[in-house]
């Protein structure tokens, strides 16, 4: 087989064979496939498309490039969830906990933050000890000791995806539904889990800007994890404005354990409680929507959510004393506010706007190898919804750099639209694909 | 500028700037665009397009990575012709002396045979001593000496074509018309030429299949041409059979000669009069297509054009006196004969198996580096139109490896048809784009 052959098929609109795909993603782990030759390819995929039948080709190729973990020695129902992405978007670090309180086992690969979206493992850091980069023999002992695990993606898990990434990140080769559809897969179902929730973001912190692109990526996502044997389905969910209060890696922290003591913002509650019933059906925990929801409710209100992120944190080397002193986390010298200019109703926060302001300010990177600031970031005084008088705060500003300070500031007053009558209520749950 | 953000314009079906275009050239010539992003983008551009302002400025950057000759200090106009690319076109080898004989300065650069189609500087170099490799200066002592050169493609001229051809021959993006149009036209451009006659060919041995991709072709050709200061105009002509009868470097030189003695094939003496015709015409050494003709077919007539052709090889190291001796061009030591299955009529002979034939025989090359055998090929002794009995030969094979015989025998056997009427007289002239 010639890589420039199965170039010009998929040039040509033609569908790809498992085994021209598997020559492809096997030439691309080896290098015998040069890059220029798997850019091209990646380019006429991105124009040409890939059916579901080739996506699933392409993810399973990925996944056979590395390890598939077997977790059968480990009881009880393993079920993941996995984000595209957003602004505030905080809900691992509460229903990974609430899971494992409803009695489903939680293997957990994340990534870090890149662009204007936030990562699990950066907010997991700010706490300090929290050690994420456990192999996967530590993750397994996690699993039996507190039903948890939540770690870096390791160098065995889809190796062709980390190359094939780069090589899409300098090609402008990223936004393609099937090559995303089986990098996320590919590393979720290496995992060895029995079931995965998608949280498939849409709207201006997203990276699927509208509700028709979301829907066909979680239909993409979920047809290849069901052909795959894993248990899949998506949440449709809003990114038009920030998720929760708090964005940033340590004042995220903060929100999470807030939520667990159940006295966080009402919409990272809702999503996050929606998620983990979810993950309670899905998983087989639960026979009902309406059953799972109670389950995971009750788990706050007894504390045992909090219970348990307590016991993964020590279990991971984090300092627990966090649940309960917030000033254990680390903390930005300098505060800024900004105000409303009149008064009214917030009727926008812009999430991307909001992102990128926080990636200024050293909370998020915009290259892979950037590091992150855990202390800075911003606080959502007035989100989307509420009444402000003139010069009530709408942002808080948690700053280290005062040079890196004015420019955020002027992206965050053209976050925010205050207007006179009260917006409609946003839905946070906008569909759902099964 | 990042190379990344021109991929993603042009991936989005965006025109390029012309600082865009330079930017990406000058990358791909100086390294600073890794070949990787080049591919990505020469896919995008394939499967997206260029518009004719975009592909004038593609070829204007390819010409500006080396140097463009300039010959105004040589008296004279200076025309060349460009064929696309065919199955025993040997038109160059008839049509410079006879240019030259009309009065025009012919400045050649060709190519050498890659796939089924040959090359001129093949053929010349099957000439004993015959030098292609001339440098710039000895290009112009030849213009002045012998009023032609014709030589390779010297690493000053279009350094940036060389390195995306290579890359487009690996990556499925050769066919891309912007693309083969900016890579035909940088070179000629660059030699220094006033106008040029392009002969697109068109059929089963041309490299554009239809005459509607042949005609699109040529129309950008010609607009590139015109718009960068060379005056230029294109034919479109058959190549569904082979031209002449000879197939083969030294055949081919044979029949060359035959055909400036004014005795050779009829298509083959046409087109190439056709040709010169053009260029006297658009090089306004004559002022009507019939009196250039008319002085064209008296070159033939007068011998001028073979004198001149004795003096082009001389002044390149080659011996003339295989002009009057065809013993001393080199001749393979096997002959073996495919006869007529049946009695009747030669209703084609397909061009393209006959160059896949000649490609075995060892008469071309299907990598770029290979070697060619100047002495093997294909003699066709009965082409269409002509009746045959049955056992009358048809094609005479000129061999050496008797184990590269039998696959260019079973090849060339499915290369003839012979049927029971005579076909429809073939038009050699399908079109033309002025």
């Amino acid at each position: 087989m010639r890589a420039v052959d199965v170039i010009v098929k998929k040039r040509g609109g033609g569908a790809l064979t498992r085994d021209e795909i598997g020559f492809f993603v096997d030439g691309v782990t080896s290098g015998g496939v040069p890059d220029y030759q798997a850019a091209a390819l990646l380019m006429a995929i991105l124009l040409r498309g890939m059916t579901p039948a080739e996506t699933t080709a392409l993810t399973d190729a990925m996944v056979h490039s590395g390890v598939r973990v077997d977790l059968r020695d480990i009881p009880g129902s393993k079920v993941d969830k996995h984000s595209t992405g957003g602004v505030g978007d905080k809900t691992s670090l509460i229903l990974a906990p609430l899971a494992v309180a409803c009695g489903l086992v939680v293997p957990m690969m994340s990534g870090r933050g890149l662009g204007h979206t936030g990562g699990t493992l950066d907010k997991l850091e700010s706490i300090p000890g929290f050690r994420v980069g456990l192999s996967l023999e530590e993750m397994k002992a996690a699993l039996r000791a507190v039903g948890c695990a939540m770690i870096g993606q390791t160098s065995q898990i889809a190796p062709a995806d980390k190359k094939l990434y780069a090589l899409r990140d300098v090609t402008g080769t990223v936004e393609s539904i099937p090559l995303i559809s089986a990098s996320i897969m590919s590393k979720k179902i290496a995992e060895g889990i029995d079931a995965l929730v998608l949280d498939v973001k849409t709207g201006s912190g997203a990276f699927m800007k509208t509700e028709a692109a979301s829907r066909r990526l979680a239909e993409s996502l979920v047809s290849i994890g069901n052909a795959s044997g894993v248990l899949t389905e998506a949440v449709i969910t809003d990114m038009d404005v920030p998720l929760g209060r708090a964005v940033g890696n340590a004042l995220e922290v903060v929100e999470c354990i807030e939520v667990l003591k159940g006295r966080g913002p009402r919409d990272l509650t809702d999503v996050s409680v929606e998620l983990t019933a979810r993950m309670l059906v899905v998983g087989g925990a639960a026979t009902t929507r309406a059953a799972a929801e109670t389950r995971v409710r009750d788990a706050i209100k007894s504390g045992d959510g909090l219970e348990r992120f307590r016991r993964i944190i020590e279990h991971q080397g984090g300092d627990p004393r966090v649940l309960d002193d917030y000033g254990r986390l680390p903390s930005a010298p300098g505060r800024h506010a900004i105000s409303a200019p009149r008064g009214g109703f917030v009727t926008y926060i812009d999430a991307e706007l909001v992102g990128r302001a926080s990636v200024l300010l050293g909370a998020g990177r915009d290259t892979v190898d950037a590091a992150v600031d855990p202390a800075v970031g911003i606080m959502i005084v007035a989100t989307e919804g509420d009444a402000v008088g003139a010069g009530d705060v709408v942002f808080e500003i948690h700053y280290r750099d005062r040079a890196r300070l004015s420019q955020a500031v002027e992206m965050l007053s053209r976050a925010m639209t205050v207007g006179v009558t009260p917006p409609a209520r946003r839905r946070l749950i906008v569909g759902e694909v099964r």
